[in-house]
């Protein structure tokens, strides 16, 4: 085992990671799972977890790992002992906990307290953990399977061995411009590119930043229903189509989307954070169309001025995205939050959804994570819970700097359902050299708020903050307290002769709420909600 | 002149400063004016903008001056040329501007560019200012006087020379509570001390902070009218006494307010600002209790479900208290946002409002710099219009630092009608030697957001940064986005030995949005909106 792996692997037991609910499993027996077709061989995957935590030591995580890589796990060993599968089913509880990987069995009991993605393992003890990684293709990496090889105790009777493919899985993802810049394939998360991120004020669909946690659903339009549930004395349940939808007044918001895990990567550099490591490319701005939340609700009897308890109440949101247990992806948020600006949309810059965008209905919630915002929608629930699922519960929950993976409680922080103030240099990137004209450059960025909030002012500082510009904005002209827009900002930025510049950003909001200079302040085990100043170097030339 | 007059009077004339509009006179004739009797002879007074210019190198503005000082301006010089008041009085234009002050006469032409007070100053032109500075208190301190004197130019005749007392002017004033830390007397300015402020989750009515403009006026409640004015095409007018406005029904809300100047004291320190030097004291909460706005213009004939161009409307609030001219308070806020929050308040924590706090009608913004909760209101009116006042117009708008009062423009900056999240270190204060018990020093403080955000946490630092304790919050039991109140925090800080400690607090609210680390990059010219990081030093023993 190299180096790096054996570290990753002591830093795996050191960090009692628990970021996921415990998911029963109903039904162990995967081949017989209809959604899933797992007859096929080919494998690919990207690490995701392991090159976060161990930074700059582990692989760009991009890069796809060679066949050389996968051809060493799994491959059965003729000096260890073989197994048959029901032998090995039978080791599945925290006691004593077996998996396989192709042909190989592995005792990985001593293991499970430092597994990242928390208790989910649990639902492959004594099974196969192909099905489980072909949904989360993040474990596919040389440093994962050499800590697997590290407990392998034997080898899958050749008659047990099954094909877990996940050609079928990843079939119908939907084609995606190659200007997008990927972080993870499968599932595909990609960002925009900074210098695109600026050319339109409302981003064209094929290039708006993708996000997505498992496959894209393939979804019949016209079969496709919407459920309202309200849960009360008399709970009512009701059903739409497409079409029904249509009847109701469409009505249009300009909206930005931003993960709450935009620019994780510069908190990463302060100190390694768990997730995705977007740059600045994890927002973009549309205009969206189709029925506002609250009049379907109001046509399904819903008056929120003569409801009981409007503040103890919440919206369940779910889509039709589904990890390998058959959990559909699920989120909520308060019902006066969701009564006041959600959007369900079936329209974007004028077109149907695109499948990546939530084809053919969506929930669009302004000034919140994107991760509210759920795609290929097909219930709604009004509760006085709130949504159960693993995303919703354990995780977009902000702590301060010093909590740790052990301290934070999940259970008690307040769930993110807005978003602070940011912005970010898009133009020129960080590194570029740029060509002075008539003594100056041109900067030009974003800036966004959350909470309805618009952005009043940018500011750009080429001294270190001794001296400040004030930027020209491009916003929406939507009303106070309800912008949900970006706006995109320009400045002419004087060079006199350096022939090196370090620029800097920050906006204020028309709550006067500003940025924090450096991340250290505000670093938090997740990296989200990351919004000190951004800052870039540049060269100059004459 | 001592050199700090000489230096306050070159930093007058390079500054030139236009805070006020143009207030066109009226009645010249102030002799004659009902509302004030001049005559009588004592004067006191408290600088106020040029101690603030100057920085250290004027007095304490907390301070009376000596009877000495006052000796020093407007004696009679048997040196100089004597005018009659007829003379004089032609002098009233910016060709040639003379003024009078006691026995002296003045030709202030060319000081007149740099008034700090901006174009004010033109209402006495040919005149005595002593009515003038009755009201506007701040001028009556030595270096003013060591300036007024350098402009002399001779003697008014005996027979001329009036006694303008300000003795009726002030006799009014209400009681105040002497533990009230002053920061002018007239008009009266002051804040709460820290340790009372976190003593009281609502601030008791006699603790609460204090700010006047101008005298106190003294309303009888029974014939107190609220005229409220809905500018349209048929534009109505309705009057309410105060027994009218008991009919409606009565609304409570919890809610602080704040001085947008809050913390300017800290700003200064950076570099000088203009304003009240107000520490962490300009803050209160309490209890209110009256008839909403909303429900109150409903009863007018407005639907705001039904109303042209609502976000275009301004609600133009006007309150009792006038300066020398006769001009009354005024300010006002988009229509929106008052129909959401304002509510027209009689009560305070249970008991009629005070004097010093509205008697008997105020309207109460929550979330907005306490300059908008106009006391004694007189007058609503729904317009088209923002109000035309100098205190509207010229005052209460943010810039970023590199703004100078030269390149600010005041005429497109937003006006400020919220407030950004900060926090306060309250108990201890700084430079407290605190005893240390088993290991511990308790720390208490405040935290508040404007724009309906909540206070979600609070965390300190006793090590600059490198580690961060959240604090216990008590907050107000407010639905989300409505949230008014404050909130007060708790946390035990460990000490270990040092003799020494320096402790930090910041707030995040709802939005996540959080403060900025230090003042640098938020100085403005007025010194406002200061919510940088709170910072105390304090010495420990065991």
């Amino acid at each position: 085992m190299s180096l790096r792996t054996l570290l990753l692997r002591n830093l795996l037991r050191q960090s009692r990671i628990t970021n996921f609910a415990p998911v029963v499993l109903q039904n162990k027996s995967y081949s017989r799972n209809e959604k899933y077709n797992w007859n096929s061989k080919r494998n690919t995957a990207i690490t995701l977890l392991a090159s976060v935590v161990v930074g700059s030591a582990i692989k760009d995580d991009q890069k796809e790992n060679t066949k050389s890589d996968i051809v060493e796990a799994g491959e059965k060993r003729p000096d260890l002992p073989t197994y048959r599968a029901e032998e090995v089913s039978k080791h599945d509880s925290k006691k004593s906990f077996w998996v396989i990987y192709r042909h190989g069995v592995y005792d990985v009991t001593s293991f499970l307290p430092t597994h990242p993605g928390g208790e989910q393992i649990l639902n492959a003890g004594g099974l196969s953990i192909e099905p489980f990684w072909n949904v989360y293709g993040m474990h596919k990496t040389k440093e994962i399977y050499e800590i697997l090889e590290s407990y392998r105790i034997g080898n899958l009777h050749d008659d047990d061995v099954a094909d877990h493919s996940d050609d079928e899985l990843w079939a119908k993802e939907p084609f995606r411009d190659k200007r997008l810049i990927v972080k993870t394939a499968k599932p595909f998360n990609a960002e925009i590119p900074p210098k695109l991120q600026v050319e339109h004020f409302n981003t064209p669909n094929e290039l708006f930043y993708v996000r997505q946690h498992m496959p894209v659903p393939d979804i019949n339009e016209n079969e496709h229903k919407l459920t309202v549930t309200i849960v009360g004395k008399n709970t009512t349940v009701k059903e739409f189509t497409m079409k029904d939808l249509d009847k109701f007044k469409p009505v249009t918001l300009n909206a930005a989307l931003m993960c709450a895990g935009n620019r994780r990567s510069e908190m990463n550099k302060v100190k390694p954070v768990k997730g995705l490591s977007w740059t600045t490319g994890a927002i973009s701005n549309a205009e969206w169309r189709g029925v506002a939340l609250r009049d379907l609700l109001a046509h399904c009897g819903l008056d929120p001025d003569h409801l009981d308890d409007l503040d103890g109440k919440h919206v369940i949101l779910t889509g039709a995205d589904t990890d390998a247990t058959g959990a559909q992806f699920s989120t909520s948020l308060p019902l006066r939050q969701a009564l006041d600006t959600v959007l369900l949309a079936t329209r974007m810059n004028g077109e149907p959804l695109p499948p990546d965008h939530g084809r053919p209905l969506r929930a669009v919630v302004p000034c919140a994570p994107a991760v509210r915002s759920v795609k290929w929608l097909q219930s709604i629930t009004i509760s006085t819970e709130e949504s159960s699922s693993h995303w919703h519960l354990k995780d977009y929950r902000a702590f301060n700097p010093s909590k740790t993976w052990e301290t934070a409680d999940f259970s008690t922080a307040p769930p993110v359902y807005s978003l602070p103030v940011t912005s970010a240099i898009c133009d020129p990137e960080d590194g570029d050299t740029v060509q002075v004209k008539n003594g100056h450059i041109e900067v030009k960025g974003y800036a966004y708020s959350g909470g309805g909030a618009k952005v009043l002012r940018v500011d750009v500082s080429a001294d270190g903050g001794r001296s400040w510009r004030e930027a020209r904005l491009r916003t929406d002209a939507a009303p106070p307290a309800r912008h949900y827009a970006w706006a995109l900002w320009a400045v002419e930025v004087p060079a006199r002769g350096d022939r090196q510049m370090e620029i800097w950003v920050k906006a204020t909001d028309s709550n006067f709420n500003t940025q924090p200079e450096k991340f250290e302040d505000i670093w938090n085990i997740r990296g989200i909600l990351g919004n000190a100043y951004h800052k870039i170097k540049i060269n100059l030339k004459y």
